[in-house]
């Protein structure tokens, strides 16, 4: 991992954010490459989902209007949706040393006994707890290791923190909302109290009214959403995986909730349909359902997609949740907002009447709120899977290492080098690249050894390299440097274009 | 404007945000058809700086690279940039009504006697003015008009404020900084805070450096970067003109500073360019360049690009502002960062050295702090700049108005209509919406009479209808209807993917 973030920055993919400044924890920026491959992937997302949806079990095409929300909306939002009171970690603090943790991320050492003390450590932390076996002269094999949560407040006085030498400083655990607070207006009073999003979901759901109302659109439809959300995390953490400000593509899926399972089904299929379009290695991606315990108490179903990460292996983490939210957001929004979200459903009323359902059974069919089923994926977090995925070390090659990216997810689409810098060849290299720049991002390089241009695209991940040299202002062809194969072959300079057309396809 | 704002909320180009929770004042939620434009916007922008930017000066495109830098800095990046200390708006409170105004924003009724009370109300309200001095039985001819800061705060006591009787209410200024604050991790103290960003182009100055380092540009280059900005403006206003929560589109761009007035012009005439190819009309475009009064005290010179919307009608307002920057802000980071930001120009010491300038005059030419010109615009200014230029009063048709988008910018760039919903033509319609909707963004609609899908695409800005009649199965061909004229020709549909590709193109 630790060489892939040095590659990210050596080659401005990912920076910290406010690196002059030394940075600040859990915040990133995207640097040309990043932002490139960044919007390669939005845009793929954007294109399978809102502009060209993907065919329904009807055959047809679904249904999918895209929407772009405030990030600031009004307080009520959070308080309908749970986030203010239900939102947060655990905490617990140290009075000794003013350090805070979350609840569940300490471990503890507890007396096989049942008495005596109990030592906290931060999770994986064996080495350090092997150490302090060592200093405290006690042996290992005396104790168990639970986690904090495991044992009651009341015992608290027999744990001794991290970093303190005394037994009982640990607080009781508390609440920490994780949704940033602003206040808008000049008054710093409750009143103006406003929240940065923790997701673009609740975005959705406040306008799948007005999106009924104007857009002709029925059940079942999803609306669609991409877009920067905020979450005050207590420890930021694995590179881009973890950050306090990231991108979320969210879709919320409307539909009967006699529909419900299945499309949860179609969906769950689609999504991973479309993470392996990404040219993601299968092996590399799992389902994970969620356990009974795991779902929220208003969730039927929920499954994530996972990735095979690099601080993961051989174990998976999450990249994408596909939840069954049945219609816990709708009506809360109904009873919070006094809006209707009731829906009338014509065609299904109509099925209904002519399958010779009673009139209870009609009724329940024709008018109900909507199911929702919710694929919430993380664009930051698909960048981060496309760059683990795309690294590819190599010891045979100068750069050490290969940018594996699909040629329409590359940052850098291809390169045009001149072989040498005279003799004409960067009149006919400029031609080629003036011509086809309004087509494709281009890199031209005319600089140092053809070798050490290769490996800069190999670094960056660029798919094909063209190089202009001795032979082409005879036989007006170039070759063509495969990134994957290395290998070289020639190829017309009339043909460049429908040779990148059609690899862009694949 | 009222009639634009109604049709943008009708057909889901942009709904007030939290709209059901009674809204929040300056946020906006950008609709289906709103958010489409928007992109399409975005896209073209970026194509057009970053992956295929201008042909400059020399004859070959300019070097530009993207970025996308975190909403959330360091704060200290704030204190450098000089927005801690100096982004505010005077303000005046009114201690009867409780109200709070931007002490700009008043206008001042003042005897022409110089002696008796002074008459305070909002800008441009004529006739709460009249009414006023109705109330109060004096005569209009008796004053003049001024605006709040051009009398001395020792005056402030004869002054009445809006919906006041009494005189000396108002507050003598008191500076409101504009950057909403948030605080980082679990504990609010000032050690914690942070802002959202009141401007996208700090992030670009921050990553000067890395990008410098990482990606082999050589002044003269540009950043460019396009994302939210938030401003705690205490009156938003003018729909999403003025709003507290939009989305910029900035480019820095770094030049030598012996060029920097050509490249000023240079950016000068690129940004109109950019403008025009958008489809707006010469006459609602003009520059306007910044008195010296206005200019900051380290900026050599500024031009806005004004639009005339309809607000400012016959005048113009601000859509993108052109400034000249000197060196300043890579300088204040310099200083506040202890990193250096000169650059050792090897072209301009070469050359220098060639024309035989003395020492220091090649010390100077080949090492300096780049200056800046800055061509910053905003990407919801632009949405509403594009809605307001598209919006067409047409009495003649069912519409009433007809969105004029460019066909490259349009939300939905074509219709599919079967004329009738049977007779075979609802097939051969999917079949061409099937094969097409994979380049363009369409729309399939079957439902009511083919005046009424009219009407909903020109309201849409749809610039072409394609409907499938009684004749397709024979002849093969369709008819398509031209938005801005209403006209109608047949056309093959074999013919109907290059008619549209060509379409896009102008």
């Amino acid at each position: 991992m630790d060489e892939l973030v040095s590659l990210c920055k050596r080659r401005g993919f990912v920076f910290p954010a406010s690196d002059i400044y030394g940075g600040i924890n859990g915040f990133w920026d995207y640097g040309p490459l990043g932002v490139a491959l960044k919007n390669n992937i939005r845009d793929s997302w954007w294109r399978n989902t809102v502009e060209c949806p993907p065919i329904g079990p009807d055959g047809e095409p679904v249904s999918i209007v895209g929407l772009d929300s405030a990030i600031i909306q009004n307080p009520k939002v959070w308080k309908a949706s749970g986030h203010v009171d239900g939102f947060s970690d655990p905490m617990v603090d140290c009075t000794e040393t003013k350090k805070r943790y979350r609840q569940d991320h300490l471990e503890l050492l507890v007396p096989k006994s049942g008495e005596g003390l109990m030592y906290a450590f931060p999770e994986n932390q064996p080495d350090l707890i092997a150490a302090k076996l060592k200093q405290a002269r006690v042996d290992h094999s005396l104790f168990e290791t639970v986690t904090l949560p495991e044992i009651p407040v009341s015992s608290y006085d027999r744990v001794v923190a991290p970093d303190s030498k005394n037994a009982g400083t640990l607080t009781p655990p508390r609440a920490f909302n994780l949704m940033f607070e602003t206040y808008i207006g000049a008054i710093r009073h409750e009143d103006h109290k406003a929240y940065l999003r923790p997701e673009t979901a609740q975005g959705i759901f406040l306008n799948y009214k007005n999106v009924l109302d104007t857009m002709r659109v029925k059940i079942p439809f999803g609306i669609a959403q991409i877009g920067k959300s905020f979450r005050n995390e207590v420890a930021p953490k694995n590179f881009i995986f973890r950050s306090r400000e990231f991108e979320q593509m969210e879709l919320e899926w409307f539909c009967p909730p006699d529909e419900a399972q299945t499309w949860y089904q179609f969906w769950k299929e689609q999504r991973m349909l479309w993470w392996l379009s990404l040219g993601i290695n299968a092996n590399n991606l799992i389902f994970r359902d969620h356990d009974a315990d795991e779902l929220a108490h208003y969730s039927n179903a929920c499954v994530d997609i996972e990735y095979r990460y690099p601080f993961t292996f051989p174990g998976f983490g999450e990249l994408e949740g596909i939840a069954h939210r049945g219609n816990y957001d709708l009506t809360a929004h109904q009873n919070h907002s006094r809006t209707k979200m009731e829906y009338f459903d014509q065609a299904a009323q109509l099925a209904a009447k002519e399958a010779g359902l009673d009139k209870e059974d009609i009724a329940r069919k024709s008018r109900y709120i909507p199911h929702v089923i919710e694929p919430a994926g993380g664009l930051t977090r698909a960048l981060l899977t496309i760059l683990c995925e795309a690294f590819t070390p190599d010891e045979t090659r100068p750069s050490k290492v290969v940018m594996k990216f699909k040629p329409n997810l590359a940052p850098i689409t291809a390169a045009i080098f001149p072989l040498i810098n005279k003799d004409g060849l960067p009149e006919i290299a400029r031609g080629i690249y003036q011509k086809l720049r309004q087509k494709y991002t281009l890199q031209y390089d005319a600089k140092q050894s053809i070798g050490k241009r290769y490996a800069r695209m190999d670094e960056a991940g660029t798919p094909y390299c063209f190089t202009i040299d001795g032979d082409t202002p005879q036989d007006h062809s170039v070759t063509v440097r495969d990134r994957d194969t290395a290998e070289q072959h020639r190829i017309a300079i009339d043909r460049v274009d429908e040779f990148l057309a059609e690899k862009m396809l694949s």
